[in-house]
């Protein structure tokens, strides 16, 4: 070995100060694939199919299009895959293509505030790039909007040094996306008439399972019922991998129908509005950042127009209590008089944010969900009225499905209870143990509601606990999205709502046991009056039709007493 | 309420491209400042110091040095604090300080493969905008280097829509960061000669505790033998927090006097050498990047110099099995023949990555550091040979402390165990549930060791587990590095050296049960014993010399069958 080894000289500020350097997100990112989802081999192949149906789902009910969406999966060596995502969706404007999917921390959704799937304008990208890492390939983008005949035809990488995006393919090109649901007789081929199509060669790995793209488009399928869903993904035979890779010809797959998840209603959920930051959640730095970039001429217009729930009126009442002019430029507070205009505000009483900014599944339809697709003996949900954490509204929803043990094979009577947790409508598979959900289950106390439960565990049962969390911004744990932060706002209203399905729950339970309980005490009845009424017929030397009668009249004696007590 | 709202109207491809925009990496972590461990006030004070104590200790033992630390907290308000960190180390050149402080992403252990506390270049200007954000404050840095009389004096803070710094002080100032450490009598003051002193103010909160600051440098000093560290926290007197709102001159706080940790020893841990990037870690995409990117003019020349572990005779060996020419150029291959080169590499047995890129704490020492801070009946500890995981050399190393119910009363027999999580030589002390650590503790079969453990859970027992994985890349489960993500290779390890770790449990503890169950029979012994040599006395009418002398050799009769059996 002649690897020359460089000797760790004792540095000085100086040769330091040589070595540092800007690094770039893209960099930082491929360094830290993990941080992104990409961490496993299983695990890319969910995220890269979240990423585009979360955006494909985004953009349809931005553009109040009914989602339907194919993912079409195809393994194409031992450990690669081809990820096909197409929507039906408004389509994408060709000088946007290759930043949306090929720039990390690009996008439309993170600078307003309003509830939606995609936040960061990191995933899609991100998938790309952990593609284009593993496999040298680029993104293939397919798009056409309403009215074109023809689509844009674009390949993009990143340039990591610099985040970037390099477009080696930019043409026109037929759109045909057709698709041919399974069923008997087979239904109509679909076609969409406008929407996008991404398609990303990548280093992946398909297991069955809780972890699944499978399981998660499942989950979508719940509870998303407006979703239309095709689903397919073909395999190479098994051992076949390797003739493959030494070139051979042709792609011998296990032949895969199309799968369909059928919508449930043809309506889109209602659209969550954009709204202002609410003055409660916003800091002293930020309040001094957002009064220097004002627009307004005046500190009263920019209260009244930058924040939300401040109407003219209490702007004026604000700055009075602040001692400030309401006149005076914005920016000039900005500086020096920040403070008391901070705690001025924060003095103020308030409206809590509005509300219309988040757009909840609702009770009846997060049990319709269920019920769909969960067998169960009770079904319970609560919907929360929304709340606020560090000024962002959120709400919390939560539902259960409780069966009998054996009526459900998959939810055991000696398991811990099966959770879904999700987030602005996302089903969340991975990083259970890190989520505010699950600490917020397992601090409930479910021994008072009728189930058994380890010491800060999650509770046992045949049961399953489905939590949704709608906010204009989840707190992810990190940027794969896979886990919502313990924000002690969140895991309060968490907490109400799983207690409040835990009464339902215990109310369900103890009728049961009841049930149960005069069940047995009938069966004691029917088991021994006939003895009783024998030892009768004996003693009082009664006929045979008296005997029958003081039969029949000790039951419903007894039977009167038994409902008495 | 005159609040406007804006109705949701259908978009289309165009209206939604005209929202599109880039997203400053600072404003995305300031929206997700939980993922930089901001995200409550008591762990906004924990980051703050961590990082300032880390980048201290990274810049000392660069520059050889033998680090002195002092950590000087100060509560300003109810809920505010302001954090000084100073250090002996070699000081920042004047014209780096703006980026090091007020820049996300800026750095020079990203783009190194070496093991080093910091790696991502976001952990200080992460705090100072915590504190910009919370307080409207500045980040204040003194610093000195070597020779220089003055220090430079800047403050600085981050424009969060360009991630730049901005410089609001530069000046020069005198450098007499001096320390009063406790003592009785009271030592000399300590003074550094030259170093960094940075001062943030921010929102926090000081609770102590398993996750304070304390905690933090306690541990810190346990797995870092040769820190001298001095750390104070003053706080208000409670009730006089409004007081000093209301404009009260002078701070009223509780006295607090300097503690000190000690050094242990005065030897710095053998310095890490940089690498370079392992072939077989090296993805098919980042193979083409080096390539492209190579310096080399040849591709026989880019093998053996950018990438550890192939020699010359080992590149020209390469070449052949993937049938290219040793004399062509890097980037040529890079574009048409990298798949085949990638097969040639990963084809290729090569020797394992070198390990002086990593400083272990050593067995010894992880016992020495245990033994000075947990009083126990039984330490041990086992440092595993390096292994890779995605190309990166890394290490693991396990250290565990027993103490017999009752000598350590912070060792519950009926709680878990307590874990101590350390990445290359920074305590952990969030998120312990997200962690590969406490996955691979919980995984291992404690119950074949002698200690009761739940199903899934951690063990239980008096004992404490310390585990260290060190390594040119820790994958941290989030920017605010509290977890380690879980890694096939890594769990592995870990359960490897815990088993170990085990084993050695499991000898002491059936000694001990041995002992104890020798030491019950001895008493039978003792009980009887006598008896039986009065009962013989009677019966063959013995002197009581004889009675004593039977009662002797029946003692050691028994005494032999016992030690036989």
């Amino acid at each position: 070995m002649t690897t020359k080894k460089k000797k760790p000289s004792k540095e000085t500020a100086e040769s330091m100060a040589a070595r540092q350097r800007e690094i770039s997100v893209s960099e930082f990112f491929l360094k830290n694939r993990h941080l992104l989802g990409f961490d496993s081999l299983r695990k890319a192949l969910l995220t890269t199919v979240k990423e585009a149906v979360d955006n494909a789902m985004d953009a349809c009910e931005e553009a109040g299009i009914l989602p339907e969406i194919s993912v079409d999966i195809q393994q194409t060596d031992d450990k690669r895959f081809r990820i096909n995502v197409t929507d039906n969706g408004p389509g994408i404007v060709r000088n946007q293509i290759p930043k949306i999917f090929a720039k990390l921390l690009y996008g439309s959704k993170f600078h307003r505030l309003r509830m939606s799937r995609g936040q960061q304008g990191i995933g899609i990208s991100a998938a790309g790039m952990y593609g284009q890492l593993t496999t040298g390939s680029a993104t293939h983008i397919l798009s056409t909007t309403k009215g074109r005949v023809t689509a844009h035809d674009m390949q993009v990488q990143i340039d990591t040094k610099t985040n970037k995006p390099v477009i080696l393919r930019d043409q026109q090109a037929e759109w045909q996306p057709v698709f041919y649901p399974a069923g008997d007789p087979p239904p109509e081929p679909v076609t969409y008439p406008h929407g996008t199509s991404v398609s990303i060669e990548m280093e992946a790995a398909y297991v069955r399972g809780r972890l699944s793209v499978d399981e998660y488009l499942k989950q979508c399928a719940i509870v998303n019922p407006h979703l239309q869903l095709h689903y397919r993904i073909q395999l190479l035979e098994k051992g076949e991998g390797k003739a493959l890779d030494a070139g051979a010809e042709g792609v011998p797959v296990v032949s895969a129908p199309w799968f369909t998840f059928f919508r449930a209603i043809r309506e889109l959920p209602a659209p969550p509005v954009e709204i202002k930051p609410h003055p409660h959640g916003v800091e002293l730095g930020l309040l001094m950042k957002m009064l220097k970039d004002s627009p307004s001429r005046t500190l009263r217009g920019a209260l009244s127009e930058d924040f939300s729930r401040i109407s003219s009126k209490t702007a004026l009442e604000i700055c009075e209590r602040a001692e400030l002019d309401p006149k005076s430029k914005p920016a000039r507070v900005a500086h020096q008089e920040s403070e008391a205009l901070f705690k001025a505000i924060q003095g103020t009483k308030l409206m809590r944010p509005q509300t219309d900014c988040l757009s909840p599944i609702g009770e009846e339809q997060m049990i319709a969900g269920l019920k769909k697709e969960v067998t169960a003996d009770f079904y319970t949900a609560v919907t929360r009225k929304p709340a606020v954490y560090r000024g962002n509204p959120f709400l919390v929803e939560v539902a259960l499905a409780y069966a009998r043990p054996g009526v459900n094979e998959e939810l055991g009577a000696e398991d811990p209870v099966r959770v879904l947790r999700i987030a602005n409508r996302v089903p969340l598979l991975y990083m259970a143990g890190g989520c505010v959900i699950t600490k917020a289950i397992s601090k409930v106390n479910w021994k008072a509601y009728g189930l058994s439960q380890p010491r800060g565990g999650l509770p046992v049962g045949p049961m399953l606990i489905t939590a949704h969390m709608a906010s204009v911004w989840v707190p992810f744990t990190s940027e794969s999205k896979e886990a919502i932060a313990h924000y002690a706002e969140i895991e309060k209203e968490l907490t109400f709502a799983l207690q409040e399905c835990g009464r339902h729950l215990s109310v369900f339970l103890s009728r049961r046991h009841k049930a149960a309980e005069m069940e047995r005490k009938r069966n004691y009845i029917e088991l021994y009056i006939p003895h009783l009424a024998l030892g009768l017929k004996d003693i009082l030397d009664l006929s045979d039709q008296q005997e029958a009668q003081v039969q029949s009249e000790l039951k419903s004696m007894l039977e009167r007493s038994r409902l008495e007590v």
